[in-house]
């Protein structure tokens, strides 16, 4: 067995042993130890900031973009905000032991749907050091044991956090190995955790599209992926299009870089010419390229690029925005199930009718009629923290919180009942 | 592309399309049109017979054994159970569009968690033709488009049976691609149908181990896996012991051949020399073959052969039964969590504290306490029919049915909400 086999395997196994014998540990002594590691954090600030220096040093004679060594800084403000949802994290609701159903049989048996943690998670991911943290307080306040596996790039910072969050748990009698981290860097590190199904539950995968590919393609553990978010927002004939124009522009403009940013907008036939050319104009001040159909083009006042079928796939995460005029809703709603990436899509009307259509027929996490689609997000659903957006369609879809780390099983109490 | 390739794209493609359009279908259609797939395959039992026949000889001029043979007979009793299990699955109440949870944000959007149709689910099964309905009753009933793969050894009785329920569907105005089959023969069907993740939201394998590693194993899809059942029934030391002996016997003897018969029975030491020989006599004239341990080899008034370490990880789904004293419950569950399947466990005992922490510590799908492992089945737990028995953590755990064939989707109502 290879070293770093040898290692990862060592991790794994001592993760499931760690989540089996963890797993009666009460929600106070959680929650507690929760805010001691956000304390911890905030003491052990200058040696983390420390670490990351040496991160970044380390980006920066790599020649690496402004934006890449943006998402690895941490200051005391950053710092402060993983302290802080850690707190939140130790404030909601614990998901373990909930009774999700009940049923009395006929027989007298009392069956009990109940809402279990899941096991062993492995996280991957790539740049932001706060993930780290993040993960962890999601995964040890449901009850699984956590396997961080952070890129290279940020192995230092990741390190520092890592070693704070662990050496809370000793305290609290609850076993170090519910958080551990794979420290060999390479590829085969992660390639041998994805073969270990006997002791991993669930891995995901968190970075962009390439990471998240190459996991699927090697992982014999289940993977739930947060693929990219191709969000539309549909102008209908119907639409008050003041608040379509309110809608588009704080669906794109707001924060273009993330997933529930709008990257395409369809407007219906009928509207085009009142509401098109204002709003591209609008669009335009606020520095965003436009990329149109033939009708946008001849619609809008200034020269703009024409769009293509590669644009309406691309998930630009920037000022760029692809428009189409449809004929009709039913052009809409195949256009969205067609390229869109199922994330996160809205309608603005005053029709009830299209507003029913097209909540139930297009094929995306979240469908909203009259509202912006970023609010696609855990803390803006009321779910506290997040740890992605799930673009799968099984066991968990949309934003991912506590209890989406949680599975079930079934209790059953019968009083010496056998099949007939 | 291979013709095997087109047909198979073809096929998953008009079954995603065919989703789509019938994502509105009221209940009551849905109703109907299984009521009278139930009525027409009565009507055509004589032509499903006589289809039925040709299999059983091919199957009879192949040598094969008598329980395969038996698997595959449709008699007229048969046809009626798969006819009564569709008028069934039409009374079951149809989850689609149920809302389960919703709430009212302080900016005022009204966040709903509906549950809907997962889309296209492909089944890949062996064997018993009347999967055939059962499959087609239960995808069609929770909307999902349902792509058939059956084994070649009863391809005539499949194909028979599939023509008649399909053959109902453009009566009720259903896109007939809710229904398919594919009927090319051979591994390169399956291989194709596996990589097409873009139409196929979820295979599920149906039949042995070997079938199920093959398609994890060449998924691009995700797969919910009915894997092996090895159940436990752990006699604690405060066990009624009269209760213990008629619960271990029921949960090997009443139908040995299932996944969740008994496979391994654990004693505590301080019962076992009042336990053990009477239970050890009652199975072995019951023609149970005993594997035990040391201690219970010693205890048993007659010669057992040894139980080695493989015995513990066999699913026999036969008349033999490995046999194991422990020292305590935690050894009883640390042996239950490595050796066993996660599938159905039991405990029998009259102490709180040993319920209390076998139901909790025991990493199963259906745990017990005082009741056969033999209950784990859709029909027992109130679900109406099943598709079967899920040993995955993920998405859903035990017995499957309707709300297990379902996702959710959030559908948010707004007012013209904008992201601060």
């Amino acid at each position: 067995m290879s070293t770093v086999k040898k290692e990862v395997t060592a991790i794994a196994k001592a993760a499931q042993e760690a989540y089996r014998s963890a797993i009666n540990t009460p929600s106070d002594v959680k929650d507690a130890a929760l805010r001691e590691m956000a304390q911890a954090l905030l003491q052990a600030q200058d040696a983390i900031m420390r670490a990351n220096r040496k991160d970044i040093a380390k980006a920066k004679a790599a020649g690496r973009p402004r934006a890449f060594i943006e998402r690895l800084v941490l200051d005391e403000k950053r710092i402060c905000q993983m302290a802080d949802a850690l707190l939140d994290i130790a404030a909601l609701h614990d998901p373990v032991d909930e009774v999700l159903t009940s049923v009395r049989r006929p027989n007298g048996l009392w069956i009990h749907k109940v809402r279990a943690s899941i096991g062993v998670i492995a996280i991957i991911y790539e740049s932001r050091p706060n993930v780290t943290s993040d993960c962890v307080g999601l995964c040890f306040k449901s009850g699984n044991a956590v396997i961080l596996r952070g890129g290279s790039e940020a192995l230092n910072s990741n390190t520092a956090i890592f070693s704070v969050l662990r050496g809370v748990l000793g305290t609290y009698g609850i076993p170090e190995a519910m958080i551990s981290m794979v420290s060999s860097q390479g590829h085969a590190a992660v390639t041998e955790l994805l073969k270990l199904n006997e002791y991993i539950d669930l891995v995901m995968p968190r970075g962009g599209e390439a990471l998240i590919n190459a996991v699927v393609r090697s992982s014999r553990i289940p993977v739930i992926k947060h693929y990219k978010g191709i969000c539309h927002v549909y102008v209908d004939e119907w639409a008050d299009l003041n608040m379509a124009q309110k809608i588009c522009f704080n669906a794109k403009v707001q924060r273009p870089g993330v997933c529930n940013a709008m990257e395409c907008m369809l407007v219906h036939r009928d509207v085009a010419a009142r509401f098109l050319p204002g709003m591209i104009k609008q669009f335009m001040q606020a520095g965003v390229e436009i990329r149109g159909d033939e009708l946008t083009r001849r619609l809008a006042k200034s020269r703009i690029k024409k769009a293509t079928a590669a644009d309406y796939s691309t998930e630009f995460l920037d000022l760029i925005l692809s428009v189409k005029v449809v004929g009709s809703l039913q052009e809409a709603v195949a256009h969205i199930n067609r390229f869109g990436s199922h994330h996160s899509d809205a309608i603005v009307t005053d029709n009830y009718q299209s507003s029913l259509e097209f909540m139930r027929r297009v094929d995306s996490a979240c469908v909203y009629t009259n509202a912006s689609t970023r609010f696609t997000d855990g803390g803006q659903f009321g779910m506290g923290a997040e740890i992605g957006i799930s673009t799968d369609k099984l066991h968990t879809r949309g934003p991912m919180a506590l209890e989406e780390l949680t599975t079930y099983k079934y209790m059953i109490f019968g009083n010496g009942q056998v099949r007939q």
